[in-house]
Protein backbone atom coordinates (compact mmCIF):
# COMPACT_ATOMS: atom_id res chain seq x y z
CA UNK A 1 0.00 0.00 0.00
CA UNK A 2 1.60 3.55 -0.71
CA UNK A 3 2.17 5.91 2.28
CA UNK A 4 0.15 9.30 2.14
CA UNK A 5 2.82 11.90 0.25
CA UNK A 6 1.72 15.58 0.03
CA UNK A 7 0.24 16.73 -3.39
CA UNK A 8 3.47 18.07 -4.97
CA UNK A 9 2.29 21.54 -5.57
CA UNK A 10 2.05 21.69 -2.05
CA UNK A 11 5.40 21.23 -1.19
CA UNK A 12 8.03 24.07 -0.16
CA UNK A 13 11.36 24.91 -0.96
CA UNK A 14 12.47 25.08 2.22
CA UNK A 15 10.95 21.72 3.29
CA UNK A 16 13.08 20.76 0.32
CA UNK A 17 16.51 22.20 1.70
CA UNK A 18 15.60 21.01 5.20
CA UNK A 19 15.01 17.53 4.10
CA UNK A 20 18.44 17.46 1.95
CA UNK A 21 20.37 19.10 4.73
CA UNK A 22 20.72 15.73 6.43
CA UNK A 23 23.74 14.03 5.22
CA UNK A 24 21.86 10.44 5.26
CA UNK A 25 18.63 12.07 3.50
CA UNK A 26 20.62 13.36 1.02
CA UNK A 27 22.55 9.58 0.20
CA UNK A 28 18.93 8.19 -0.20
CA UNK A 29 18.01 10.90 -2.86
CA UNK A 30 21.26 10.87 -4.87
CA UNK A 31 21.54 7.29 -4.80
CA UNK A 32 17.66 7.02 -6.27
CA UNK A 33 18.74 9.96 -8.65
CA UNK A 34 21.47 8.09 -9.86
CA UNK A 35 19.22 5.05 -11.43
CA UNK A 36 17.68 6.39 -14.44
CA UNK A 37 15.29 3.72 -14.98
CA UNK A 38 13.55 4.50 -11.59
CA UNK A 39 13.39 1.52 -10.17
CA UNK A 40 11.68 0.71 -6.92
CA UNK A 41 14.50 -0.39 -3.79
CA UNK A 42 13.80 -1.60 -0.54
CA UNK A 43 14.24 0.87 2.12
CA UNK A 44 16.39 -1.89 3.84
CA UNK A 45 19.45 -1.27 1.21
CA UNK A 46 20.13 1.94 2.20
CA UNK A 47 22.65 1.94 4.82
CA UNK A 48 21.13 4.16 7.64
CA UNK A 49 23.21 3.06 10.52
CA UNK A 50 20.64 5.00 13.03
CA UNK A 51 17.53 3.84 15.62
CA UNK A 52 14.59 2.84 13.88
CA UNK A 53 12.88 5.77 14.75
CA UNK A 54 15.38 7.97 13.86
CA UNK A 55 15.13 5.88 10.22
CA UNK A 56 10.90 6.11 10.18
CA UNK A 57 11.51 10.58 10.38
CA UNK A 58 14.22 10.35 7.71
CA UNK A 59 12.01 8.82 5.53
CA UNK A 60 8.54 10.73 6.42
CA UNK A 61 10.60 14.39 5.95
CA UNK A 62 12.17 13.19 2.50
CA UNK A 63 8.19 11.79 1.44
CA UNK A 64 6.91 15.26 2.71
CA UNK A 65 9.65 17.19 0.87
CA UNK A 66 8.01 15.21 -2.23
CA UNK A 67 11.35 13.61 -2.84
CA UNK A 68 10.07 10.11 -2.90
CA UNK A 69 7.31 7.64 -2.56
CA UNK A 70 7.12 4.47 -0.34
CA UNK A 71 5.42 1.44 -0.46
CA UNK A 72 4.36 -0.95 2.53
CA UNK A 73 4.86 -4.24 1.32
CA UNK A 74 3.71 -6.15 4.60
CA UNK A 75 7.14 -8.28 4.03
CA UNK A 76 9.01 -4.61 3.63
CA UNK A 77 8.95 -1.08 2.67
CA UNK A 78 10.20 -0.02 -0.98
CA UNK A 79 10.98 3.57 -1.47
CA UNK A 80 11.12 5.45 -5.05
CA UNK A 81 12.00 8.40 -6.21
CA UNK A 82 9.46 11.09 -7.37
CA UNK A 83 10.89 12.14 -10.06
CA UNK A 84 8.90 13.76 -13.01
CA UNK A 85 6.69 15.51 -10.54
CA UNK A 86 9.37 16.82 -8.65
CA UNK A 87 11.54 18.03 -10.99
CA UNK A 88 7.90 19.83 -12.46
CA UNK A 89 8.12 21.54 -9.49
CA UNK A 90 11.72 22.19 -8.72
CA UNK A 91 13.49 22.19 -11.82
CA UNK A 92 16.98 21.62 -12.21
CA UNK A 93 17.53 20.71 -8.29
CA UNK A 94 18.30 16.87 -8.80
CA UNK A 95 20.57 17.44 -11.46
CA UNK A 96 22.57 20.57 -9.37
CA UNK A 97 22.36 18.12 -6.03
CA UNK A 98 23.88 15.16 -7.73
CA UNK A 99 26.34 17.34 -9.34
CA UNK A 100 27.33 18.53 -5.71
CA UNK A 101 27.68 15.54 -4.13
CA UNK A 102 29.99 13.80 -6.80
CA UNK B 1 36.28 45.73 10.08
CA UNK B 2 35.50 42.18 8.28
CA UNK B 3 33.10 39.69 10.53
CA UNK B 4 34.86 36.00 10.76
CA UNK B 5 33.71 33.90 8.10
CA UNK B 6 34.83 29.72 7.53
CA UNK B 7 37.09 28.95 4.92
CA UNK B 8 35.24 28.31 1.85
CA UNK B 9 36.73 24.76 1.82
CA UNK B 10 35.19 24.17 5.27
CA UNK B 11 31.82 24.77 4.60
CA UNK B 12 29.38 21.41 4.30
CA UNK B 13 26.51 20.81 2.10
CA UNK B 14 24.42 20.46 4.93
CA UNK B 15 24.68 23.93 6.35
CA UNK B 16 24.19 25.88 3.40
CA UNK B 17 20.79 23.16 3.14
CA UNK B 18 20.16 24.06 6.43
CA UNK B 19 20.75 27.90 5.56
CA UNK B 20 18.73 27.97 2.71
CA UNK B 21 15.62 26.23 4.25
CA UNK B 22 14.91 29.61 5.65
CA UNK B 23 12.59 31.73 3.79
CA UNK B 24 14.17 35.13 5.00
CA UNK B 25 17.89 33.65 5.03
CA UNK B 26 16.50 32.49 0.90
CA UNK B 27 15.25 35.56 -0.06
CA UNK B 28 18.54 38.01 1.44
CA UNK B 29 20.91 35.23 -1.22
CA UNK B 30 18.43 35.29 -3.74
CA UNK B 31 18.21 39.40 -3.97
CA UNK B 32 21.75 39.47 -3.40
CA UNK B 33 22.55 37.22 -6.41
CA UNK B 34 20.24 39.07 -8.69
CA UNK B 35 22.87 42.10 -8.28
CA UNK B 36 25.82 41.08 -10.88
CA UNK B 37 27.66 43.49 -9.71
CA UNK B 38 28.24 41.92 -6.26
CA UNK B 39 27.66 45.49 -4.41
CA UNK B 40 27.86 45.34 -1.04
CA UNK B 41 24.28 46.65 0.68
CA UNK B 42 23.57 47.97 4.26
CA UNK B 43 21.86 44.52 6.36
CA UNK B 44 18.77 47.27 7.18
CA UNK B 45 17.91 47.48 3.75
CA UNK B 46 16.29 43.97 4.05
CA UNK B 47 13.16 43.32 5.09
CA UNK B 48 13.82 41.07 8.30
CA UNK B 49 10.40 41.36 10.29
CA UNK B 50 11.92 39.65 13.24
CA UNK B 51 13.48 40.33 16.74
CA UNK B 52 17.24 41.90 16.66
CA UNK B 53 18.25 38.48 18.38
CA UNK B 54 16.79 36.48 15.29
CA UNK B 55 18.25 38.88 12.98
CA UNK B 56 21.34 38.10 14.63
CA UNK B 57 20.84 33.82 14.33
CA UNK B 58 20.13 34.87 10.51
CA UNK B 59 22.93 36.30 9.49
CA UNK B 60 25.06 34.51 11.10
CA UNK B 61 23.73 30.72 9.15
CA UNK B 62 24.43 33.06 5.87
CA UNK B 63 27.95 33.87 7.09
CA UNK B 64 28.31 29.87 8.05
CA UNK B 65 27.08 28.44 5.31
CA UNK B 66 30.09 30.24 3.35
CA UNK B 67 27.33 32.61 1.54
CA UNK B 68 27.90 36.56 2.51
CA UNK B 69 30.32 38.19 4.33
CA UNK B 70 29.36 41.06 6.53
CA UNK B 71 31.75 44.36 7.65
CA UNK B 72 30.48 46.33 10.89
CA UNK B 73 30.91 49.56 9.95
CA UNK B 74 30.29 51.23 13.45
CA UNK B 75 27.32 52.80 11.78
CA UNK B 76 25.86 49.55 10.43
CA UNK B 77 26.56 46.30 8.91
CA UNK B 78 26.79 45.65 5.53
CA UNK B 79 26.69 42.72 3.48
CA UNK B 80 28.01 41.01 0.43
CA UNK B 81 27.52 37.41 -1.65
CA UNK B 82 30.74 35.64 -1.34
CA UNK B 83 29.85 34.49 -5.40
CA UNK B 84 33.12 33.45 -6.61
CA UNK B 85 34.35 31.41 -3.69
CA UNK B 86 30.61 29.78 -3.07
CA UNK B 87 30.10 29.16 -7.04
CA UNK B 88 33.58 27.42 -6.91
CA UNK B 89 32.79 25.17 -3.77
CA UNK B 90 28.79 24.83 -5.02
CA UNK B 91 28.94 25.23 -8.30
CA UNK B 92 25.55 26.00 -9.99
CA UNK B 93 23.43 26.15 -6.94
CA UNK B 94 23.65 29.79 -6.75
CA UNK B 95 21.69 29.57 -10.31
CA UNK B 96 19.38 26.85 -9.20
CA UNK B 97 17.93 28.18 -6.78
CA UNK B 98 17.34 31.73 -8.12
CA UNK B 99 15.50 29.77 -11.00
CA UNK B 100 13.53 28.14 -8.39
CA UNK B 101 12.51 31.65 -6.18
CA UNK B 102 11.36 33.49 -9.63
Amino acid sequence: MDMVVPPIGEVDLGQVFRALADPLRRAVVVELAADASDGERACSSFPMPVAKSTKTHHWRALREAGLIVQRDAGNGTFVRLRRAEFEQQFPGLLATLTALTR
